[in-house]
């Protein structure tokens, strides 16, 4: 077994790493801009001066115009460049065509001799809309030329072993499992063209999340022909390193602008809305109008800065720890992508297994929605509450709405309230003072200094129905995990009223005695807290 | 009356301008950096340079520092450029030092003589934290000096009138209306620069709504020291035409790196993610180990080509009428940012009449959550549906619950039931045929191809409890305000269940005799109608 790539840092699932190849280190997130090997929009040298690490061609292609002259000058010497280069094996042509004229060990024994630094099987791509058990035969005998291809003395290339499957999510996994086997060096979704083009980001999210849980979690995964920038950030943060397109050179050539948030027609832009070199030089109609080829190869050279540009941006989010923010933001880029997300929020249990504890760099997290509470923060946060957190021994609540300082335990009356109870000989016993906070349901006082609990901004209106329903059932949740508590006092501020009222009637139902008390003053609240209190018998 | 502003382009209040100039055309949305004519941190020609067609530098400082000398070289002599430039009165350092060393008259004339092309009044800006007497009086005082210095002979410098009264509206809004009165070129929202140093947008939507619908519409409007990019889709989306900031200079000399959608702190970076000129050519490492000057000057320029960005695409965004799409897009860089545009929509009747009817670029609107709803376009839709539209002669509502498919009337089994319905003699006489839409609310059929119903894309989840509840409000205003319905069949896909119910409910407290029926078949559904329509009776 080769240990070709090494991680970094961390988010979500997505990481930054270092995958080694025998020309050298790739950083990943990585996308792979495709050469086509009889025409480069922009010189393949270009590429990789821009910054590209790793280059993409089709040995196939190669293959077929070139034969075994190509191996002589190696796929180095074609293309003109010592970049690392990942090499295709025809696959896509099956999906397209049908067929291919090469046999699959043969494909692999030529990727070898023709110098690449990492090849792929030929695997058979699942297409759309073929029947469950076309995939499930074509899925095996993708797995059966897996294992035979391992016999091929690969020297130190790197080889590529796809997780096909499409939407049968049960053979999707399988088909992991049973590569997971194999001592491949790197992994693959493939076949998510027509989900990409339809922008079925759902779907995707569905096909990635499978192959990902059922493989090996240390390898580098490599999502085939994903290349519009939007999407590239959710993809990373369900675990894929590695990218490949030929979008930058395709989408050029139909005149299509991308943007990190959607591509454009050239012609519909009144200003190029971008800072890359080419934009920052060049007005909107001076590009329009110049010779098809020149506009192309400008395109597909704004293109490559967008993407380099988005990757970065992602690299920065996963060691910062803001990926999720960045998902969230992307998720504005188009209405399926907001779905995709909510979908992939379904992982949160699967995620949070493997997300850190800290981020890179601390800083308040985000809420906007109910959304941003599908992050792994907030499950942990509240599986941990309930798991391993000791509660002081109290028999009372008093659980205050959060208010807009932070943090609570030390600015605004929430806190002046705490230093009360703290100060009362009675109160303090039985009283054990609680914030209901829209963000993260439950944060006891005496842990609100704590990552990621201590800072936070939140646009959540708690008084919206859905969101108090679902704060209440958190802290209706928490209450019976503990199973300590006989009674509560809800303290708020009089626009809360809607959001105090429903956790009442949760703590009811949870058989709680529990009452509502708007708050003016610390000393209203104590008076009424040992009302409460002398009214009900302590449990002795 | 001087006719300075034309107006190319509009969408919500945003708009595309010219603001003429004796030295030449600013296009609009425009920032203006500011020069401190003691400490260029990029030279000024530079700026002008990178397509900033407007500086704005400190009249009250150069005639502080240089007094009548200046006035021989004149403001472009001083700054070595012969772009429009605007200047500063001086108010600003009232602001933060209490007093200054001018009078309001004779800062005016200075601005004259100095050759400058924009000049504003020495106002008294409003300060936070002050208390109503003082805040009034103030403004009484700035709208004196504004008609005092009408009288001053301007030649053809522009002349700016700000609006002062921060968060006391009423004081805003009669702020507004007596400059409205006077004649002034430009006018300006002042004092925020507290409001945006704290992120206080929702404030701010205030204090600028407040101003803007006490205004001449079609007068520029300019707003004092914005220059975050995040916030300038918001600003320019409620009618700014004009900014001016330090900020790319201020960030830089402090090591902070803009991005559209947020400030890093250049230490916090890992990678540079920006495909400016700047960062296209540096890493992160090499402008962190510069030194200070250098570090601060590329800092600098990577800001205004940020700004410069921004502003591009913000004014793309106006052309091809997505600047909706563009506030929802950067509401996710700050949670305060997502409040300050649920506090935008408060205002959408007075956004609704000056939005235009159509769209630079047609495309489908996007919906991703009852944000989106609060566009104009949905609440126009609803009051011309109420407000101008004539139903076909019908007593019985078919209610169709959307399908993913659009247009409604051609694809799906809303297309096939309502083609049924239009084919048999008695159904088409007393059956209209309508779609819930989770965007748009009601979507008679026979409408359903006009924009901007016929495409949109929505991830609003329709049975969702606070979706559901807002379209079967809007389904039950629609059946009132028409009046003619007696009953209605809900139509559904099964998994719509629980919006089709909500939908039912409101529908029998409006008066209608209200029926379910999952959809199953074309002819189930017909059967169901004629078994409802013959228990009835119809009138007569």
């Amino acid at each position: 077994m080769r240990d070709c790539f090494e991680i970094v840092d961390k988010d979500l699932l997505g990481r930054v790493g270092r995958l080694k190849t025998r020309r050298g280190v790739v950083e990943t997130p990585a996308l792979a801009p495709v050469i086509n090997p009889g025409l480069n929009v922009v010189p393949p040298r270009e590429v990789a001066e821009l910054g590209y690490g790793l280059l993409m061609t089709n040995a196939y292609l190669i293959k077929r115009r070139y034969g075994d002259v190509a191996l002589e000058m190696g796929v180095h010497g074609l293309l003109g460049v010592e970049t690392p280069i990942m090499t295709d094996s025809g696959a896509y042509q099956l999906m397209e065509y049908g067929e291919v004229e090469v046999k699959p060990l043969e494909i692999v024994e030529y990727q070898v001799k023709l110098g690449s630094d990492i090849g792929v099987i030929l695997d058979i791509p699942t297409r759309h809309g073929v029947s469950r058990e076309t995939v499930a035969r074509e899925v095996e005998e993708t797995i059966r030329r897996a294992r035979e291809a391992l016999e091929v003395d690969r020297g130190d290339m790197l080889l590529v072993g796809p997780v096909q499957g499409g939407v049968y999510l049960d053979i999707v996994a399988r088909a992991a499992r049973e590569l997971a086997k194999l001592d491949y060096d790197i992994y693959a979704v493939g076949g998510p063209v027509q989900l990409m083009e339809n922008y079925n980001y759902r779907e995707l999210v569905r096909l990635v999340m499978t192959a990902k849980m059922n493989l090996p979690p240390g390898k580098p995964l490599h999502l085939f022909g994903a290349g519009n920038p939007h999407m590239l950030a959710l993809a990373v943060a369900m675990g894929v390193d590695l990218f490949d397109s030929a979008s930058y050179a395709l989408y050029a050539r139909d005149g299509r602008y991308m943007t990190p948030h959607g591509v454009y027609r050239l012609e519909d832009l009144g200003d190029l809305p971008c800072e890359c070199p080419i934009c920052s030089k060049l007005s909107v109609d001076e590009l329009r109008e110049m010779p098809y080829q020149e506009r192309v190869y400008r395109l597909a050279l704004h293109n490559l800065y967008v993407l380099r540009a988005e990757l970065r941006r992602i690299r920065n989010a996963i060691r910062e720890g803001s990926l999720w923010e960045l998902l969230e933001l992307r998720a504005r880029s188009h209405p399926s992508l907001l779905q995709a997300l909510r979908e992939y929020e379904r992982y949160v249990a699967f995620i949070e297994r493997h997300h850190p504890v800290a981020r890179g760099v601390v800083s308040g997290l985000f809420f906007y929605d109910e959304v941003s509470r599908g992050r792994p923060e907030v499950y942990r946060h509240l599986h941990r509450l309930r798991e391993r957190y000791t509660p002081p021994p109290a028999d009372a609540l008093l659980l205050a709405l959060e208010t807009e300082v932070k943090p609570f335990s030390r600015f605004g009356w929430i806190a002046e309230l705490a230093k009360a109870v703290a100060g009362d000989a009675l109160l303090r016993e039985r009283v054990h003072v609680v914030v209901a906070s829209a963000a993260y349901g439950v944060v006891p006082l005496e842990l609100d200094s704590t990552y990621p609990l201590s800072q936070y901004e939140s646009a959540i209106d708690m008084d919206e129905p859905r969101a108090a329903a679902a704060l209440a059932s958190d802290v209706a949740w928490f209450v019976r995990g503990l199973g300590r508590y006989r009674l509560a006092v809800v303290v708020y501020e009089a626009r809360h009223e809607a959001a105090a009222v429903e956790i009442v009637k949760r703590l009811r139902r949870a058989g709680l005695r529990a009452f509502l008390r708007p708050f003016t003053s610390v000393g209203d609240t104590l008076a009424f807290l040992k009302l409460v209190l002398a009214l009900s018998q302590p449990h002795t």
